[in-house]
C-alpha cells in the first residue's frame, strides 16, 4: 500500500508519494490544478505531479492500484467543481478530495484545532474550533484578500504613478516600477487594463526587498500589509484558535516583522499541505471498510456555511 | 448667429443654446455623448441633447445652419477618435470638438491659466500655467483616480465585509451595506465579479451620509479621500496654478471639509463646462476667416503629452 499526498494551488501542483510506513518514497511538480479552470485540466495537473513523484521513487503506474491518494485542490471548496473531479478517472484504490486550505490546515494541526493564515496572491484564513469551522477572508482581490500579494503589487504601482507625476516624493522604488514600463504611464496603464492579481503579486518581491533597503514607499507598503496581516491573526486568535500557522509565499516575510504579541500567537505547521492530503488519504482508508465518518471535518465545512459571517471563499 | 455649447460627460449630455449677446435661449440633456463607447451613439446623443435645448427656446433645426457649436466630450483627448467624431454629419455652421474636461477647464478660467480638479467617479487634474498643459492622474480605477467616488464606494465594500467577519468593528454603515446583499458575503462577491467603477461610486453618497452622523467608518473612509483630494489640490498648487477648481459630483462634499489652507487655494468656475464649450465655438468662429490661431490652447494639449510625467487620460 502506498499513500499519496497532492497540493494543488493556484500556481502549482505538487505531490508525494509515501510508503505505509510513512517514509518519503519521491515528490513530483507540474502546473496549476485549479479545478475553477477546468475540471479536466485539473485532473491533468494531479496526475502529472503524481506522475513526477512515483518515477521519482523508481516506481510506475503499476502501483496505481495499491495507492489511496489525498488530494488538497484550489477551486474544490466550491461543491459542484469538486463533484465533478471527484467522478474523474483516478486510477487509485481510493481518492479523498478537499480544498487546498483545507489540506494545509490539516496538516498544520493534525489532530488538534487550530488556524491558518495562508497570505500568496491572495490571503484567506482558516480555522476549526472546537465543533466550528470558520474561514475569514478569501473573497478575492476586488473586494477582500487584505494583506495579500496582489495587494501590495497594486499599492505600489498606484504609488509609483503618484510619484511619477509628482503628486508624491519618488524613491528609488517607485522610479523602479516606471522603469520598467519604460517611465510611460501610458504603458503601466495599458498593463493594468489586463492584468490579473497574479500580475500585480509579481510586484511584492520589489517591496519587500526595497523595505529592506529603507526605501520609504517601499517601508510604508509592507507595514500596510503587515498591519493587514496583523489583523487578521488577531481575528483568528478572538476566535479561540489556539494554535495559528501563518502560511503561504510571503509568510517567511511576514513572520519576523510581526509584533512580539502577535508573533507568540504562531506555532510551525506540523507538516505542509502535501503531508495534510497523505493525512486525508489515511483517513479515507481507515473509512474504506465502515461509514464516512472519518470524512467529519470535510463535512463540517459545509455545515459552517449556513452561519452569517463564519463562511468564506476558503482559496488564498 | 446662435451659439451652442456642449458638455458631453461619462453620464449624461447637456447642450446650452444662447443669442449672440451671450442670452441664454434654451438647454437640454440627452444620454452619455462618451465617444470611447461609438462615435454614433456620441453624435446622436449631442444631437439629442441640442435638439432639445433648441425646443426649449421655441426653435427647431431651421437654425442650425446659423449655430456655431463647440462639444467638450468624454474621450475626446483619443485622437482618433475625437476626428472620427470631428468628421460626422453635423449641419451646424461650424464645431469645434475637444475633452469635456478641457471644456470644463476653459469654463472655469477663461481666459486666464488655472487649473481644475474633477472629483466624481473618477479623479483628473487639468492646469494650463503660462505655455505649458499639465494633466495629473485620471489614468482609471485600477491604477488611479486618488479620492474618486469609485475608490470612496470600493473602500465602504472591503470594510464592510471585513466587519462582517468581525475582523473589524461594524457599525450602521457597514451593517446597511451588508443589507443591499441581503447580509450574504457570496452574493456581495458575486455582485462585485462584474462591477464597474460606477457601481463603486454608487455607493459613495452612503460613506458621505453615515459621516455626517458620525458613523466612524463612514468617518474613516471620507477622511482618507479627503487626504487623496489635498494631495492633488496640492500638486496642483506646487505647479504654479494660482486658480483652482474643483468641479464634479463629489466637490461640494469636499469643499467645506477642506483645510482651510487648501481651501483658499480655491475659486469659483467663472462658467460651466457647457458655457466652457461655448468659449470654444466663439473662438472657432472668430478663427473661420483666418488661421486656426485661436485653437492654440487645444493644440497644446497635445504638445504636452511629449513631456514624461505632465500627462494624463483627462478625463474623469
Amino acid at each position: 500500500m502506498y499513500f499519496l499526498g497532492v497540493d494543488g494551488g493556484g500556481t502549482k501542483c505538487r505531490a508525494r508519494l509515501v510508503a505505509e510506513d510513512g517514509r518519503v518514497l519521491g515528490e513530483g511538480l507540474s502546473q496549476t490544478a485549479n479545478v475553477t479552470a477546468g475540471v479536466e485540466k485539473s485532473f491533468n495537473a494531479i496526475m502529472a505531479s503524481v506522475e513526477a513523484a512515483v518515477a521519482k521513487a523508481g516506481l510506475d503506474s503499476r502501483i496505481y492500484p495499491d495507492c489511496v491518494a489525498g488530494c488538497g485542490i484550489a477551486g474544490a471548496n466550491i461543491q459542484d467543481l469538486k463533484a465533478a473531479l471527484t467522478a474523474m478517472p483516478f486510477p487509485f484504490r481510493k481518492v479523498s478530495l478537499e480544498s487546498d486550505a483545507y489540506a494545509a490546515w490539516l496538516g498544520a494541526h493534525h489532530p488538534d484545532d487550530g488556524a491558518i493564515l495562508i497570505a500568496g496572491t491572495g490571503s484567506a484564513g482558516f480555522a476549526r474550533i472546537g465543533e466550528r469551522i470558520k474561514t475569514l477572508g478569501g473573497w478575492g482581490f476586488a473586494v477582500s484578500d487584505s494583506g495579500s500579494g496582489a495587494h501590495m503589487g497594486q499599492r505600489l504601482i498606484r504609488t509609483a504613478l503618484l510619484c511619477h507625476e509628482r503628486i508624491r516624493p519618488a524613491s528609488e522604488l517607485t522610479e523602479k516600477v516606471m522603469a520598467r514600463f519604460g517611465s510611460d504611464p501610458q504603458a503601466l496603464v495599458a498593463w493594468s487594463e489586463t492584468a490579473l492579481p497574479r500580475d500585480y503579486a509579481a510586484f511584492a518581491p520589489m517591496v519587500v526587498a526595497a523595505a529592506q533597503r529603507d526605501d520609504p514607499v517601499g517601508q510604508e507598503i509592507l507595514a500596510e500589509s503587515l498591519k493587514e496581516i496583523e489583523e487578521l491573526l488577531l481575528a483568528l486568535s478572538n476566535l479561540g484558535a489556539q494554535r495559528i500557522c501563518l502560511l503561504g509565499g510571503l509568510s517567511e516575510i511576514y513572520v519576523p516583522l510581526l509584533s512580539a504579541d502577535i508573533r507568540s500567537l504562531l506555532v510551525e505547521p506540523r507538516t505542509d499541505a502535501m503531508g495534510g492530503a497523505i493525512i486525508m488519504a489515511r483517513g479515507a482508508l481507515e473509512d474504506a471498510g465502515r461509514s464516512d465518518a472519518g470524512k467529519l471535518d470535510a463535512g463540517k465545512l459545509d455545515a459552517g456555511k449556513s452561519d452569517a459571517g463564519d463562511s468564506g471563499a476558503g482559496g488564498a
